[in-house]
C-alpha cells in the first residue's frame, strides 16, 4: 500500500517566507489604501544591469538560429563560466579552486536544499540558531531529524548553535561533534560577519573531527571590512568544506536564477569524493543552468558588468546604513547591516517577533521577517532587509520611526 | 564520523548519456578528420522558434528596468504560465485540471528525479524495461532499492516490466502490487505509443490497488495516431496520477529549461495530499523558473508559436521517418518513430548494444544509444533519436545502411 513520506508531516504548515508572505496579501487585500511596503523577503528590486541585459539579449539572438543554438548544457555547467568564476572568485583571493570543481546551478537554494542528499541518514547535522529555514527543513524531508517539540522550537536530533546578542551572534563550537555543519557567513538573518580566524577555528576543528562544513556565502559580495569572501581563503578548507554561491544578491538574479557550488576534489570522507558523488547527482537529477542564463552570468565578471553591479550594491548598502542609523537613533538596538543586506533588530519591550511583525504590518504597513521564523533563539528579534528600494526604505523606516 | 550516502555507490560509474557523451568525444579526438553525427543523447537542434525568441527579447528588456523588473517567482510558477497550461494541454482535450494543480519547473528530468522524495523509503516501484535512467537511479541514490544484481541487470527490490518485441513492447499489469508505477507514453526509449483503452486499465489497476502512477508525457507533441496525449484523458486519473510535462521536445527547450508537473487535488494517500506535499517541496527547495523563461513559455501557446511548434515538430517527425524507413529498407527490425522522435532497432545478428554502439561509432561514425543502458530488456536493442538535422539525418541513414 502507498505510503507517503512521512517526514513531511513533521514540518510546520508552510515554508516561512510563503507564510511572510501571505499575511501580507491578506493585509493588502483588507486594507487597499494601505501602500505596503516589504521589507520581508530577501528579494531584491534593482533591474539587471545593463552588462547582464546586453549578454542576455545577445545569448537569445544565438538561440535563435540553428548555427549558434544551444541544447543542454554540460553537466557542471559552461567551462567559460567556469573559468571566470575560478579566476574572479578565487584565485583572485588566493584560493586554489580549479574550474572543475565548480558545478553551476539555477542557484544556492537548490543546492542548499540537495547537498544534504550526499549524506547518510544518520548523519548529525548542526546549524546555527537562528538559520535559514532550507537547512534544517531539507534534513526533516529527508528524515534525518526526529520531531518538532513546539516547547523547544527544536527538530530532535539536530544540534543548534544558538547565536544571541549575549555571544556576539558567534556560536562556540559544540561540543558533541556533528557530521554536517551548516555556516552562513556574512550571516542569514542576523547580518553579522565572521572573521578570517575564527573560520579559520572552524576550518580546522572540522579537519580535526572529521566533519563536513557546508559554508553558504551567498551574500560575500555585501562584506565591507577585512572579512573572508570565501572559506577556501582558510587553510585546510579544501578538505571539509563545500561552498554554496549564489548570483541573486550581488547581481541582482532572484528572478533570474543561477548559482554554484564548489567540492574540491580533495574532500574526501571514508574513501569516497565527494566531488564525484555530486557529479553524479548532476547527472542524473540535473540538466543544468539555461544557457542564455550561464550568459548572463559571464557578463556579471566582465568589466563593465563589476562596475555596475558594485554601484547596485552600493545603493542596497545605503540602504542598510539608513535602515541601521534611522533605527538606532529611534532608540532600536539593531545588528548587522555592515557587511550584510540583513538588519536584525531586538523588538522592543521584549515583544515576540510575531507579535512585532503584526504590530509592523499592521500600524506602519512594512512587512519584515519574524526572528522566531529562523529559529528558537531568533524569538526576540526581527529581520529587515536592505533589498527595498530607496525611496521605500527611507519611508519605511520614518514609518517605522514614528510609531 | 561523517558518513556519505552509500546508495551511491549502488549506481553504475556514470549516468548513461554522461558515457555516451564521453565516448564519442574520446572518438572524435582520436578521429579528428571523421564528422560525426549524434542522434544519441535526445537533444534537439533546431533554434528556438521567432514567437519563442520575440518574447525572450521582451522579457529580457523588461527585467532591465526597475517598473517592470521581476524577482523570485511564485512558488507555483507564474499564473498566467499555469492558466495557459490548463486551458491548451488539459481543457482542450477535455482534460479537468486547474491551474492551482500545475507546478511549473526547470524541466522534467528535476522533477521525474525529485518526485520520488514524497514517497517513503519502503515504497516498491515498477518500472518498464527499458526504461529512462532517472526513475530508477534516483530511486537508488535515495535508498528505496537493493544493490545492483549484474548478473541480471537489475537492482533488488524494483519490479521490472518486461518490455520487448514478444510482448509488442506493452508489459503486462504487474503480479505482485507496486506503490509506485513509472509509466512514460509516448515511449522512451521504445518510441512507442500507448492507446487510451490500454492507458484506461493503468489507470483503473492504480485506483482498485491504491498505487500511484507517475506518467511521463514528454513526448506528447509527436504523437500522430488517436492516442491519449494526457494521462488525464482516463477516467479517475486524477485520484491516482501525477503527470510530467516538457517544453525540451516540443519547443526545442532543451538549453531553455522550462517543464511542469501537474498533482492533481484529488490524488491523496493515507489522509494526505500529495499536492499539499508538492508545494512544500517546491517552496522550501526551488525558486522557481526564470521569469523569462516562463514568459517563453507562454510563447509557445500563442497561435504563432503553436504553428511554429507544428513546424519544427514535423521536421523532427520526418527524420523518425527517414530513420524508420531507411534502416528498414537495408534490412533492419524497426520499432517507434511514428508517435515519437525515437527509433528504436533490434541490433543485427544478435550483437550486443554496447557492440553496435561501437560498431556505428566506428565504422559509421554515427551516435546512436546502447538499449541496455535502458535495462535489461533492451540488450540487443538500439536507440536513434530524430532529433538531428535532416542534412546529419539523411547522411547518418546513407552510412548506416552503407555498413
Amino acid at each position: 500500500m502507498f505510503r507517503i513520506n512521512e517526514n513531511y508531516l513533521k514540518l510546520g504548515g508552510s515554508y516561512l517566507f510563503s507564510t511572510v508572505g501571505r499575511k501580507a496579501r491578506e493585509f493588502q487585500a483588507q486594507h487597499p489604501e494601505v501602500e505596503v511596503i516589504s521589507l520581508g523577503i530577501g528579494d531584491v528590486t534593482e533591474p539587471l544591469c545593463p552588462a547582464v541585459i546586453k549578454a542576455l539579449h545577445e545569448a537569445v539572438e544565438e538561440m535563435g538560429h540553428a548555427e549558434s543554438f544551444h541544447g543542454y548544457a554540460p553537466d557542471l555547467g559552461y567551462v567559460w563560466l567556469r573559468e571566470c568564476i575560478a579566476k574572479n572568485d578565487y584565485a583572485a583571493r588566493g584560493a586554489r579552486i580549479t574550474p572543475d570543481e565548480i558545478f553551476v546551478s539555477d542557484g544556492a537554494k537548490s543546492d542548499a536544499g540537495a547537498i544534504q542528499e550526499l549524506f547518510s541518514l544518520d548523519a548529525r547535522i548542526a546549524v546555527c540558531d537562528p538559520v535559514y529555514p532550507v537547512y534544517v527543513d531539507s534534513n526533516v524531508m529527508a528524515g534525518r531529524t526526529g520531531a518538532f517539540d513546539a516547547e523547544t522550537g527544536r527538530y530532535g536530533g539536530v544540534l543548534y548553535m544558538p547565536c544571541r546578542a549575549e555571544n556576539g551572534f558567534s556560536p562556540s563550537l559544540p561540543e558533541e561533534a556533528p557530521d554536517v555543519i551548516y555556516l552562513c557567513y556574512p550571516n542569514n538573518p542576523t547580518g553579522m560577519g565572521i572573521s578570517k580566524e575564527k573560520l579559520q577555528n572552524w576550518v580546522d576543528y572540522a579537519n580535526s573531527s572529521g566533519a563536513v562544513i557546508l559554508y553558504d556565502a551567498a551574500y560575500e559580495a555585501y562584506i565591507t571590512g577585512d572579512l573572508p569572501h570565501s572559506i577556501y581563503e582558510c587553510d585546510g578548507a579544501e578538505s571539509c568544506a563545500i561552498e554554496l554561491r549564489s548570483f541573486s544578491k550581488n547581481a541582482g538574479f532572484t528572478g533570474t536564477r543561477l548559482g554554484f557550488t564548489v567540492i574540491p576534489k580533495a574532500l574526501v570522507r571514508g574513501g569516497v569524493s565527494l566531488h564525484d558523488l555530486w557529479a553524479r547527482r548532476h547527472g542524473t537529477r540535473y540538466n543544468g543552468a539555461p544557457y542564455i542564463v550561464q550568459k548572463a552570468g559571464m557578463a556579471v565578471y566582465s568589466e563593465e558588468g563589476k562596475a555596475q553591479i558594485r554601484e547596485q550594491i552600493g545603493i542596497y548598502q545605503k540602504n542598510a546604513r539608513l535602515i541601521r542609523e534611522g533605527l538606532s537613533g529611534a532608540g532600536y538596538t539593531v545588528y548587522g547591516g555592515v557587511d550584510a543586506p540583513y538588519i536584525w533588530l531586538k523588538t522592543p519591550g521584549n515583544m515576540s517577533s510575531w507579535d512585532f511583525f503584526d504590530l509592523l504590518l499592521n500600524q506602519a504597513g512594512v512587512v519584515g521577517t519574524p526572528g522566531s521564523g529562523f529559529g528558537p533563539s531568533g524569538e526576540g528579534y526581527f529581520r529587515l532587509t536592505a533589498f527595498g528600494s530607496p525611496a521605500n526604505t527611507e519611508k519605511a523606516v520614518k514609518r517605522i520611526q514614528s510609531l
